[in-house]
């Protein structure tokens, strides 16, 4: 089976892998498609390469179906088509009081462990979500970057007819925009790219780049006055840090999607004035991954045109570059199947 | 009447007050005792000379006795004891979505108008709560910051048997550790004045300096691995604001109460990684001064060792100045009777 794995130096090789019968508890999978994520571009730069093990195996927004079934497994039939949630949690203690998806001792599959970038992959069952026949595989891999979306929106508490602003529209950002909106809310985008400010647009989204653009007046006036009750901050940028607290109405909420590896500053004297509310959100739980499966069944969302490129395993360093070198791609999936 | 004016280049002045008649909706104190604040040192120090309008009295913790019942007023009666929650939100609008106590347009009464830093202070009745007849004058006059503590508390969601870490021990820092500890938390201080570390511990807290010892790892140990529930940064202190993150476990909360003039870092990597939240708390609303008459009235916390000092109105320039030149001084309160 074909397996591309990442060697180090902005390289990936593609090899003959192992296929690995599932143990106990496991299934093995044939992996139909995985998608590009920000984390893998990460790998491919370098960043982590203290956490990965080269060779390895990365990429971990997948889709495909059962293959093979470990001794104990059950509910699961040979071609069942399933997504993997990629966190594994076996080693959570006590002292992560219950919130397994960030415990301390979380393994992230397909970076601290092999991921999906190939065409089958034996993994935890407890990690497997199984989807309705009639959602096609490709959107399927859109599952776990939606599941991020869900998140994002369910810490944000968000409810219909509240104003959102979305600062940062790649991939998640948008996601984050169309969950948002699909619970009722009336959703405005900042983003600098003007091809991301046009994508969002052709969405039916409010979009502007706020270098030339007042947004906080804006969204006053177009709240009576309040500002906006809910933020995400999916850019990483700086000013971006500094300026949400402007934007929100008194007791607005941020939802802090965005890694920020450095310290930076916020203006905390509107979080003491307006009492402000800050919220950190990181991955997923099991119930946003069942609210993702359902929106993307629904099809009440446009995930496809997110889709901007389909490519093979065979040339993933050539892939890679190709993503980092575009300002304007959306989501790249990796067709896996053998 | 004696009444004491903020005279601009940190002088008050006494003076023969007027006694203004109450008109509809409003009633006239004898105010007993006005408490010190950290509010009235800035406005002592100049720093809101442009909000204030000198000649003007100020002060905002107060109790009293009712003196005089204006048009339409039911309820009071002349000699009801009783205490005065400083916010005119009269300007309230649709804007300020229902957070009354920190609308838009809200007047600090004591600030924005006439204080209590005088023998008879005529104020809207929908200001003023009763309290009961056993709590003392004196310990009345807390009810204003020991309310800020309530709402503190109540902001934090503080739990019985919860770790909480309270970051600078002024008055308002001390009672909000009296406040978190009176619902069953466990809480710890961290401060560098060594009288205030003193005091607290005098009252029973586990008190450190964070110079010279490693609390986030001594909270770790603690909790058995997680760190702190919540985290209240009362001091101020940038560094404060960077480290805090640093002290608490998984999903762990930060009530901002302190007051940060200029933007200041924050880890937002620990945001992210622990689903950290943070809440900003300012001032209170009715439910939190009702809360904390409760409290006084019940003698459950040791609030009259909090009051380090009793002045008259005759001489407030000297009584600032020595307040100012003190770090030991916690509250001081000023005899306002005639």
């Amino acid at each position: 089976m074909k397996a591309s794995f990442y060697e180090g130096n902005r390289t990936f090789t593609l090899r003959e892998g192992e296929v690995i019968a599932p143990g106990p508890g496991e299934v093995r999978l044939n992996v139909a498609y995985t998608g590009i994520c920000g984390t893998d571009l990460h790998v491919y730069h370098g960043a982590m390469d203290k956490r990965v093990r080269i060779p390895q195996v990365i990429g971990h927004e997948m889709s495909g179906t059962v293959a093979e079934i470990g001794e104990g497994v059950k509910g699961f039939s040979i071609g069942t088509p399933v997504v993997v949630r990629p966190l594994d949690n076996r080693a959570e203690t006590p002292a992560d009081r219950g919130y397994s998806h960030i415990c301390n001792k979380l393994k992230f599959m397909g970076v601290d462990t092999t991921g999906s970038l190939q065409s089958s992959w034996t993994v935890p069952v407890f990690t497997v979500h199984k989807i309705p026949s009639g959602l096609d595989l490709k959107t399927a891999a859109l599952v776990e970057p939606l599941a991020v979306a869900c998140h994002d929106v369910r810490i944000g508490a968000v409810e219909s007819g509240e104003l959102v602003v979305v600062i940062g529209a790649g991939p998640i950002g948008m996601l984050v925009s169309l969950v948002a909106r699909h619970r009722g809310a009336r959703v405005v985008i900042s983003e600098v790219n003007p091809f991301r400010i046009e994508f969002a647009r052709s969405l039916g989204f409010e979009a502007s780049n706020p270098k030339d653009f007042d947004l906080a007046a804006w969204v006053r006036e177009e709240s009576a006055g309040s500002g906006a009750d809910v933020v995400f901050e999916v850019s990483g940028s700086k000013v971006a840090a500094l300026d949400m607290t402007d934007l929100l109405a008194i007791r607005g909420r941020i939802v802090l999607v965005a890694i920020y590896p450095q310290p930076v500053e916020l203006n905390l004297f509107q979080f003491f004035w307006k009492e402000l509310r800050l919220f950190g959100a990181r991955v997923y739980e099991p119930c946003d991954y069942e609210k993702a499966i359902e929106i993307a069944a629904s099809r009440a969302l446009p995930l496809e045109s997110l889709i901007t490129d389909v490519h093979t395993l065979d040339h993933l360093t050539e892939v890679f570059k190709h993503i980092d070198s575009d300002p304007n791609a959306m989501k790249t999936l990796i067709d896996c199947q053998s």
